[in-house]
């Protein structure tokens, strides 16, 4: 009996839940997904019978995965830079390339790459010692953030410090700083795009993005802001995009200011939970786009299917497990859920609901009941 | 560190491309699915750490599988129904019910029970010989239909019969089979209903589906009957679904005549081919709802999500293999690629391709666009 033969075969470094939603789009093209996963408790083991394990910082077990793919894509920020470039020398082919890779995993390199093409971002600068941050402070002002240049997420890695005495608690000799003003926000947006190898960028529906300490809690669609500012936010998108050289799918995050700035916040360069969205509400979910465009395949729509669109987090609280209460949270009609096979801690993101609707608000109620079943607790946030 | 526990264990009988389908919608709800697959090409391997191999008919694979899950349900029509008798009496829940199943296993005990119950089915008699087709014709009409009582799909195990002198070509010692009176059909149909445990019933948009050689090509919805006639199909639909004690989905493949009787010609209790539009075209997929159903769980909405929606089998020929030819198909936007990761076969369904639209018209081209390109040549078909 002849074989299947996979129309291509993609390796993802990490297998968290967007390896596992990145297989879930994969089925659907033919493609084989050679997940690198870290352990068995990973979110994408169980959703493929050709999981590899490692860790995402050994080179031996990153190059055995390359070998055995036509293109290496990634489901987080943790492969050190210099592995990706190790890799590229061998010959294999990153998307995004190792140079365009090191834009979501340095904040410092990214602040002053953007910053150097004319892309407005807050005023920044590294920092060692407290001292540093008081003479940017003298600079600028008062509050200040500080921010760890790598592997900061969901709130961590990132703090607000109103005066010299909170910076010197900081311990700057672990792990390198930088320092931004804190910029008052109005809005805060995502702006998720893909960018294809030949450079074609194609954008989703702005959305809105509400958080609560740090961590997304909820997207909506349309994000409410006015159509030029929805432009706005559409054209510095792809700027950064190309700016940056990315290939696949980037989300940008989006301040935008009492006065109307709009400064880019973070960058992502892979599937963002800020574009979970787009799987029940846009015609190509941003996964399905992510693999067409390191494939060098042409990209799906990106156009809504409907008028709105809210997805909201599920996060870990200490009232057990949410896959125990599954069945009762069905009942919500319209609210789709994405569980993501994870153990529960309080904190952490377990999966997430989205809901299509006639306008903001019905998507964004379908979402709250349901979430409400599976999360009955307020979120143990750390701080 | 605490593992991951599914919201549900559900074991499924059969690797083929529902289970790999069934697979990624449980992957969205948290749940365990295990699949017993024939061998390691089948459709579903690939997507899962958790098969098992063993032929359906050994009862005691069955019995490993149906141990491990906390229900048990069907890919195929394929495992003996005494098997799932002794399953039910070892304590095991099989959702649909081994009685129900026997309704899509055996089409003589199918007409039994549909004509018994008042269910408008074409004229049929069991047979053993030619002399008792003779009879059958003499008291109806040549042409006849001869139907194998068990096994038969995409047109296998059917002859339409025009004289006794065909009739006697046949070799009714092999299997069993019956007998039916020809039905002119001016079109045909598949209602999509889906049967809850405590015997809720919904029903999806009625399709019309496209024929070529008894192979369904193409299915449509809005189907292009009449509202009245629409209501008609999908009352029968769940009248049949009752009758039968169906839970999870169920296919009824219905004949409209030139007088504009409705007969139901096959049944199916699994998720089906006819189906498949439901997963871009419904606020909820038939793969979803079924898994709901077989664990009591809360039906989702059934709705369609736009105003057209149009499927098109993508069925293997001489030309090689579709996978090579997925980047191209990709162009066409708004086709929705699912393929099966089956090796390729003169007459196999390979995948199949749905599109979205304003009107049927401008979701068929769509189809057609893209299969155009994945299925090059004619489709070889046997007869």
């Amino acid at each position: 009996m002849t074989t299947w033969l996979p129309s291509a075969t993609v390796g993802i470094v990490g297998g968290g839940q967007l390896a596992r939603m990145t297989q879930q789009a994969a089925i659907d093209l033919g493609i084989e997904l050679r997940v690198l996963a870290r352990d068995r408790n990973d979110a994408a083991v169980s959703v493929s019978d050709k999981t590899s394990f490692g860790p995402p910082e050994s080179l031996p077990d990153l190059r055995r995965l390359a070998e055995s793919c036509d293109v290496l894509t990634f489901d987080h920020e943790l492969v050190p830079n210099r592995h990706l470039v190790a890799l590229e020398r061998d010959g294999h082919d990153l998307q995004p390339p190792a140079r365009a890779k090191l834009v979501a995993q340095d904040k410092l390199h990214a602040r002053r790459l953007m910053a150097s093409g004319g892309i407005p971002v807050p005023e920044f600068a590294p920092i060692h010692t407290a001292a540093d941050v008081e003479k940017f402070a003298g600079r600028h002002a008062w509050p200040v953030v500080l921010k760890s240049r790598s592997g900061g997420y969901d709130g961590r890695g990132v703090r607000i410090v109103e005066d010299m005495e909170a910076a010197e608690q900081v311990a700057f000799d672990r792990g390198n700083w930088l320092v931004e003003s804190f910029v008052p926000v109005e809005l805060e947006a995502s702006q998720i795009v893909v960018r294809t190898r030949s450079g074609e960028v194609a954008a989703y529906p702005l959305v809105r993005t509400l958080q609560r300490n740090g961590i997304c809690v909820e997207t909506i669609a349309p994000a409410g802001v006015s159509p030029a500012i929805a432009e706005d936010c559409r054209e510095l998108a792809c700027e950064v995009a190309d700016s940056i050289g990315a290939v696949g799918v980037m989300a940008i995050e989006l301040f935008l200011t009492p006065r109307a700035e709009l400064l880019v916040n973070e960058v992502a360069l892979r599937p963002h939970n800020t574009g979970h969205f787009t799987i029940e509400g846009c015609e190509t979910s941003q996964f399905e786009n992510h693999l067409r465009a390191v494939l060098g395949w042409p990209l799906g729509p990106t156009w809504p299917v409907a008028p709105a669109v809210a997805m909201r987090n599920l996060i870990g609280t200490d009232s057990g497990s949410p896959s125990t209460r599954v069945g009762m949270a069905l009942r919500v009609a319209g609210a789709h859920l994405h569980l993501y096979g994870k153990e529960p801690a309080p904190g952490r993101k377990l999966g997430h609901v989205t809901a299509i609707g006639e306008d903001v608000d019905e998507a964004r109620r379908k979402c709250s009941e349901a979430i409400a079943i599976l999360q009955p607790e307020e979120i143990p946030w750390a701080t």
